[in-house]
């Protein structure tokens, strides 16, 4: 069977059914469709069309479509629908994370009054739970479905525990061992459970030596402890070992995405997570902010430049490198900040120091620096008429490359150290600074090498 | 069990132990290590040590760690090796998708020597039919390591034959039902199996509605895949059905990693896979080639401005808004582009037509533009004297805003047309571009509005 793939000839067809309220029609069309595929054509749907479409769905199938509908589209379906129903026919039927992250995009009010109508109150007081944890952390991540059996049970009593509990699990992965006092001991792969035979004790069978998180770790750890062990599932403990849930890998691709997401964005001075379908107003207000940060810095360039225009009126020409100079300055500091932010996300800085970092980038400037300002200097010597332009930009260029090398080196090491994101450094502010200390740069050596040859 | 740490520190003292070759303290640091730890560790040795580290080790962990170091090291390490050793220590013992890869990375006259020597042969024929795979599909992704019953079994049989089978699969998941032509039918869960009683017959077991991919489904398109419906495994089935082996989620987290560090890596303007532990050489190499694009592009600027250079000595105080322009315009180009770029990539673009996405984009560009070139017509109205520079600098940012929108959204889009990979918009490319054209059209409405107000 082929994923399904969404057409525009599809939504039209369904939208007319709709509209018609015909409802063996819109069945028949969404017979085939998984959750993900139902939230995806949801998301093309109005608000109204789109909570005929649910429902007609068994409450397992929709809560699961609502679970992998996009954050907005799910919020406006929300806003349309009793709490009461949200309660019952959504929350009661997702896994505990799955319905923790739904319900923390609600408003304090509301995520209230949607837990006290959940019919389930042990789930209702697992979500309550979960909702209490930060949900960039593991806690904030973890499911509390898991299988649990205790080390001193034996096989049989462990697999007739299995059946009861595995109703309540959606993949099952590993089995969990722990003590009389929920402390987790290891786990049980499925592995173990096939081969082992009769009546073997879980105590001789769990494997000891399991890789865990804590509730508090950070999430972006979290997926790269997983990505590095290769890892479908890890138990979260709390701080005296008990164990309080598991994270599977499905969530953590989706911590992976997110986090090369939000460096993408920062790097391309976006300051919101947005995509290509949000409205106009969404994309403007989520791209002029670094525009702004920008514009300062082009006035702060400007300033600069306004203390040359003496030599500018006599020279002229060397204002026609000052975009060369810029565009180096930015690309070259993108370059080195890039591979810093770079390696501090998947955390593949290895144990050099900064120094080593250091003197290692100021090679790598050096040569480019050696090998663009040479070339720059034959384009200059045989095209341009002025010796005193010729020495003024290839110098000029030599130190902007060298500057911004260092600069987009230390600035995300920098703001790292001191917990701020260094994918910022990616972004608009770091070529906005090397425009303004290149033009700096190269009109200084521009004025002095000009007075001394002529 | 937290995950370990790797210090400067325990490189050290290993060193100094391998150095002495004192055996029993080498064992005994690296008693605690997972494969994934060791090829950390090896990575910070020398050659020679990493060696004798690896042949203290059981050949399942070595394998294993050869598996998960970086390529670079690795290809290091092998070339040391006898093919005879590599082909019994390491290749024997890998998962037949982790023995082509790193089998790929050699050169075709090696890869056939190892081959022949895998003691072996079944894993050997598997190993070279993977190999004939391209590596970015679905067939150079898979494993041939699967657990596969026969619809027509009872769940009695298929226990028996899951444990023989077991024994060559490390991690389970899902279990294949075939029918008696190889061809594939669908899965049974674990979940399933342990729900079934008695002599249920694998038929009335397994889920038919499935999803596969075919052996030549691009890599990012099965990721997406895998994404979208959460799944921790996939079948691969050739052209008339038959099963041919099964990807896992961990192969996908690297795909997904992967693709997110191309394309971070486009829009940084290096052209290589490298990070910070690279040496000088590698990192001049992979960073210069956008640099000399951006230097040819900064000499056609400087062709541009030369056509100006009458009015720059008339008007020198033109020039000083020449770097807020090229900034202003690289910046919204990349913004545009990355938007169109990430939502090729995680397929997010919906059903909106391209000219409905260019209006839209429009839409963005005029607010953004109007509310700019407000700003900055306000502070040069106060600033500056001259109200012909007030006006071009006003105008010409609106004007050069909105072209670069419309050229960072239809530049991707068009590559991605053509089959070139969309994200080379990202990087210098455009800011270079975006760059000539600006200063065109500044210094082109400078031109003429000096002309006509003085």
């Amino acid at each position: 069977m082929q994923s399904f793939e969404l057409t525009r000839g599809f939504i039209n067809t369904l939208k007319d059914a709709i509209k018609q309220e015909e409802r063996d029609v819109v069945l028949k069309m969404i017979d085939d469709l998984r959750a993900a595929d139902i939230a995806e054509v949801s998301a093309e749907l109005e608000s109204d069309e789109a909570q005929y479409l649910y429902s007609l769905l068994d409450r397992e199938t929709s809560a699961e479509a609502i679970t992998e509908m996009e954050e907005d589209d799910r919020e406006e379906l929300l806003k349309e629908l009793p709490s009461e129903f949200i309660a019952r026919e959504f929350i009661n039927n997702m896994d505990s994370d799955d319905a923790a992250d739904v319900l923390s995009e609600l408003s304090d009010e509301l995520q209230v009054e949607i837990l006290q109508k959940i019919p389930d109150i042990e789930q209702a007081g697992d979500i309550a739970d979960l909702l209490a944890h930060d949900e960039d952390t593991a806690g904030g991540l973890m499911a509390t479905e898991l299988i649990r059996v205790n080390i001193n049970w034996n096989l049989t009593t462990c697999l007739r525990e299995m059946r009861k509990q595995a109703e309540n699990v959606d993949e099952i992965y590993y089995v969990y061992a722990v003590d009389d006092n929920n402390i987790f001991k290891g786990t049980v792969t499925l592995k173990n459970l096939l081969l082992a035979s009769g009546h073997t004790k879980i105590k001789s069978l769990y494997e000891p030596d399991i890789i865990t998180v804590l509730v508090d770790t950070p999430a972006p750890e979290v997926a790269n402890i997983m990505e590095k062990y290769n890892l479908v599932a890890i138990p979260v403990i709390d701080n005296i070992g008990r164990l309080k849930g598991r994270i599977t890998i499905d969530d953590i691709v989706d911590v992976i995405r997110d986090e090369a997401e939000k460096d993408y964005q920062l790097m391309s001075g976006i300051s919101e997570d947005i995509d290509s379908s949000d409205n106009v107003w969404t994309l403007t207000r989520a791209r002029i902010p670094w525009l702004i940060v920008a514009l300062f810095g082009g006035i702060l360039g400007s300033l600069v430049i306004s203390q040359f225009t003496g030599e500018l009126s006599l020279f002229p020409q060397v204002a026609i490198f000052i975009p060369m100079i810029t565009a180096m300055g930015g690309n070259v500091g993108i370059q080195s900040s890039a591979i810093i932010v770079q390696g501090l996300a998947n955390n593949s800085l290895g144990l050099e120091s900064t120094s080593k970092k250091l003197m290692k980038e100021l090679g790598v400037a050096v040569l480019n620096g050696l090998a663009l300002s040479s070339m720059i200097f034959f384009y200059n010597y045989f095209y341009t008429h002025s010796f005193a332009l010729t020495i003024s930009v290839s110098v000029a260029l030599f130190t902007v490359i060298v500057f911004a090398s260092i600069f987009g080196t230390i600035v995300p090491l920098f703001l790292n150290r001191i917990k701020i994101d260094p994918a910022l450094a990616t972004g608009p502010f770091i070529t906005t600074v090397d425009d303004i200390i290149g033009v700096l740069i190269y009109l200084s050596i521009g004025r002095y090498l000009f007075t001394v040859m002529h």
